[in-house]
């Protein structure tokens, strides 16, 4: 059986844009996944959409959120939560970090 | 149309265990819910469980946190994965933060 607890130590960091966007796909399992991802400023999370729930919290750092048509500022300790299917993005204005929740899981994020 | 944007300073924190645990409902909509709980040391969330599939992730501080049988440390940047059905429960060693999602939500943590 398959480990329930995810140390930090034991994931590793992937690149998803070089020197501006990476990525950590850590504790997951039934339903639920959870995705750290780190911006330096000025990193870019593209708008895009998916089938899957989401809700995402501010680690740290500065970010403009766009969901739909409304864009807000996160700062550490704020959220959304983005219904399946609705366009969202993200712009890093002081370098962070995003705690992504999906249900279902991710699975374009798993290695093949 | 509720707002998809939850704003730490519009959370209301909520007492679950006096001087020693406090717990903020954020970011929910659909299959997920983000609900932050904050220990003093000390602060225990008592073995238990639900059907609700979890997953929890270590913001701040130092827990040993037991699923089943095993029982391990958590500290920021650790996340664990918790089945639906699953017992589990957690001693704060070290003042902290768990930031713990649940899918479906937890529709017992809401006002009625």
């Amino acid at each position: 059986m398959e480990s329930l607890f995810f140390p930090d130590g034991d994931i590793e960091s992937e690149t998803v844009d070089p020197g501006k966007v990476t990525r950590k796909v850590r504790a997951r399992g039934g339903k639920l996944m959870l995705v750290e991802v780190s911006f330096a400023s000025g990193g870019v999370g593209a708008e895009h959409e998916h089938p899957h729930d989401q809700a995402t919290y501010c680690l740290a750092g500065e970010f403009r959120f766009a969901i739909g048509a409304e864009t807000r500022t996160l700062l550490p300790g704020d959220s959304v939560f983005i219904p399946g299917g609705r366009r969202h993005g993200t712009l890093c204005v002081s370098e962070g970090r995003l705690l992504d929740t999906f249900s279902p899981q991710r699975e374009d994020f798993l290695k093949k």
